[in-house]
């Protein structure tokens, strides 16, 4: 079957030819409908060999992590991205976001999605209903992961209370709506994109900001959720927040607090930060996107215009997430 | 009546005489049996003037915060350190924390417990039992601020796990204490000192290092409460935490985290910080010592020696909590 | 000033002349608006001597505790519905529902609302923004029970889930308005009445049956509301809960459940209970109101014609809740 | 090797001799140890066909389901006595009690540790440290269950409050142990069996009583762990609970509330009941015995002598819990 995969640390990712791969005990086999390409799949390109190997990562591996498809049986079914065992002390918890065996999974450092076929534990299987699994891949990773952010920062936000999105991107534009599905806060979206602002604003912001420097002083947010996680995305974060409020940091760019923690985190309240996603998480997601309350933008590209995808998503010329039909 | 005074912004307090207050509506007057002594009454003598006036502080006012004494009929009671409204939207939900009516109280602001009598609101009078109210004070200021850390962190730490306690004071022994009554962890206490670490040792501490950098690596802890609050503190504390885990930071050593948030701070974890305490932390405080399960370790002065026991407190040379008894 | 008063045990109460009341310390003057008109008001015209003494309440007092009008420099506000102290156990721990004092308030031992002013503690006060107080006066009461009946539920509705209303009267239509705002369950309303489920419908019930008997057979619901409390209800209440989710009981028609609990109650879920509701309940459903996600249904009647209103109430012959007008 | 089995429907169990079973993937051997007896296995011999049918269970079967023992390298292990999926809608939420799969487990529908050998999913296999496998299966089932109904009660029990343990046989004596461990508040034991009531004093209990109807009235519990769940102690439990309370019941005695529940379960508070325990639970449980917190109570019995075993269990005349050694 066709597949794109990574062959060796630090090369180009290409299209090969592999065999139907066959489900072990416990595993399902799935054709893959769609399959979402995520930024996370571009840095891989570049992963030193030893961490990849400390990881646990085998090369050669087919990428793609935002699967969905059929079973044997025709049924529609998405992919839950984390790996997660299902057996440490942290996911006999339900916290499967610190699971030690998750750092290797579908799409990263095994087999993936890009190809044909998939399998999977049937731990992963999440029944998609009537959605369409062309489309449904990134529900589970872009979509899981800001609902991990938003459902953890649920018990702070009250009615009449206020909820910051940071970054209005991909996972910010499935956090707006998830905060306007579950809660009955003020939404504010926070981007420089006017595009992606208006989008917000299409699911849901009630406000619109083109930067953090532009939120209210004093904000007093009940949460605010930075998709950024930049130095100033941090400062104005934090300073939005209200006592008892919450900040969850879920951008990758490596920012800190300059200020000193005591006297400027918000009093009595929670800073938070996490990766990934769990099954319930992801589960959540579909039932939301099942009952019509959410929009998955998506553009499609055919399995041969993966690379052409790629590269629209590292320039940031996509509208909506990329999924590569099969 | 005696009482000690900040007289001036920035002058050093003195000894004045002043009139017996009279309660007002919902008010009691307290003999006062015993008061504590806190570092933070130290720096109040350099409160600048326009900082206090922004409290709404006024000058002059008797210090002391830590109160514990007699109602009319007799009946021991303390005094709550916090000066919440019971009112507010955060009072209204147990999060007095945040209470913007808390930045002036009985010894910050307005005349506290340095004196033989004291008036308060009756919301804040907590009774105290057969406990002395000659050394309770310290209970509902350093005990309940420590409680409040613990509490917290209450539901993330789990028979088999670890507590870490850095900074083995005032605070952080009575930290040791409420997480050796309430958990089933490991409590690890760290301080330079080798007498506060034999102290945390008698109050319970499991194990004791004498710096952070001492603590063993991956130590993956179910909490880590700072009451330092430096830089190391920070680094530290956060790197023992293991995922799903609690840091809290007590201590306003004014310290910052120099890595970068995202990958740094623990996975699905908590990070919280606060100022005081609540009633409520001051009432369990109260019934954990009237349980015989807290002790309370103080030194006391007569009133007469109050200036000196505060340069004990200055110098680091006290054993105990400084308690000045009327 | 007119008022509507109970003047004697077991007395029908009666349209009075009485002196426009005097705020005490901490106290303030509310120019009533409308006040809502409740079932409990009929129950309390048959309260016994002894059952309302031990209570603390004094006749005579004014009827009404749904009220809402105009501070004396013109603000609108309404007035909690409870009484609770602020400073018992329960109260500094938000959990003002059980709170002792919360037996005698205004309009239940207390002059209430009933009147061209009533007095109320400063802690009582809540500002309604540009809501009517003409009718808000039910959000207090009637909106801020089925609030916390919602409220206490949310942790255990997930998307994809299903929330049972039995009951759609008064508080059941605000519960099917609260899950709709604040979760992305199904919402299934159950009332005998077809009207009832028409305007259940109209808030945003998914489907409405007219009977608990027609609920499905295993039903699994996140949770179930009960706003009747009777035999049959509970039975089939607590028969549709899945393993994990939550029945609240609200309504008082005084039932239990005839099977053994050990096997029926649902497996690690909850079951509970409350009267009345808190200060942040109120808060909440104002600030709902106020953001355009509650409509509050109210049949308005003039100060005149309050008995008449009652025995519409009584007759069970009103649209909406009753409110009279000053 | 030997076992001991239920070989039909109805019929009493026999020794009997079977293969050693070999481990599928994912599958770990046990050589046992010890193994708990478990007053459920009793029951199990009147178990009528259609409804063991319909649990799923197959016929026949070894007994025992409180497991310890060694894996192939020679570390020592218990096995979590409950069976659930890890896989389910529950499960992944950390809520394996109500787990459809959990019906039919190790010694309870399939062969269980009444053997030489016993397999296990990996999933279930708890390390057990320095703790002896011969003894150490009760705390699986028996300690486990316990746990699990304190556990649930955890947040609302505070220092100065006081939890009752209703029954103080082998499950109420660990729960006893766990409020010790966990909590600040008084433990108060009630059994009409005095050596039941001298056991539970030796390993904590503050008070004891020898029935219900001895509770002080108005007692305001914080909780209340019913292990009888007979009608008087559910009615006396209920009424023990403070507004804000719970009431856990473990107990399978069939009793239910004959007074009506609005009035009378308590306000604001929560009622619940599960069946077995979580994985979690189980290696909490092992933790505390682990740390030296936990006397758990056992009276050896060779693997010949298993059916007097089951008689001392049936006639009430054992002390602890009874564990076959291999």
């Amino acid at each position: 079957m066709r597949a794109f995969r990574l062959t060796d640390w630090g090369a180009a990712p290409s299209h090969e030819e592999v065999p139907v791969p066959e489900p072990g005990t416990g595993q399902v086999r799935v054709r893959v409908a769609g399959c979402g390409l995520c930024r996370s799949d571009l840095t891989m390109r570049q992963m030193p060999r030893p961490v990849g190997e400390k990881l646990g990562w085998h090369m050669p591996f087919t990428l793609g992590h935002e699967i969905a498809g059929w079973l044997d049986d025709g049924t529609a079914v998405a992919l839950a991205a984390t790996a997660s065992c299902g057996k440490c002390w942290l996911c006999v918890r339900g916290l499967e976001g610190g699971c030690p065996h998750g750092l290797t999974g579908r799409g990263y450092g095994r087999d993936g999605g890009l190809a044909e076929y998939v399998v999977a534990d049937q731990r992963s299987v999440l029944p998609l209903g009537g959605l369409d699994p062309r489309h449904s891949g990134p529900l589970t990773d872009a979509g899981a992961t800001a609902y991990h952010a938003v459902r953890r920062a649920l018990p702070r936000i009250y009615p009449g209370g206020t909820a910051v999105v940071i970054g209005a991107g991909g996972l910010g534009a499935f956090a707006v709506q998830f905060l306007r599905a579950l809660t009955a806060a003020k939404v504010i979206a926070v981007d420089p994109s006017a595009s992606r602002l208006a989008y917000a604003e299409t699911v849901g912001a009630h406000e619109v900001v083109s930067g953090v420097e532009l939120l209210p002083r004093r904000l007093g947010a009940d949460a605010v959720l930075d998709f950024v996680g930049a130095d100033p995305t941090i400062a104005a974060g934090i300073a939005a927040v209200r006592p008892g409020g919450a900040y969850g940091l879920i951008g990758s760019a490596g920012g800190r607090l300059e200020r000193p923690w005591f006297g400027t985190l918000p009093r009595d309240g929670e800073v938070y930060t996490f990766q990934g996603s769990t099954i319930a998480d992801a589960q959540e997601v579909i039932a939301l996107a099942g009952a019509g309350l959410l929009r998955n933008q998506v553009e499609e590209f055919p399995f041969e215009k993966v690379e052409e995808a790629y590269e629209r998503l590292a320039a940031g010329t996509l509208t909506g997430r990329a999924v590569v039909v099969l």
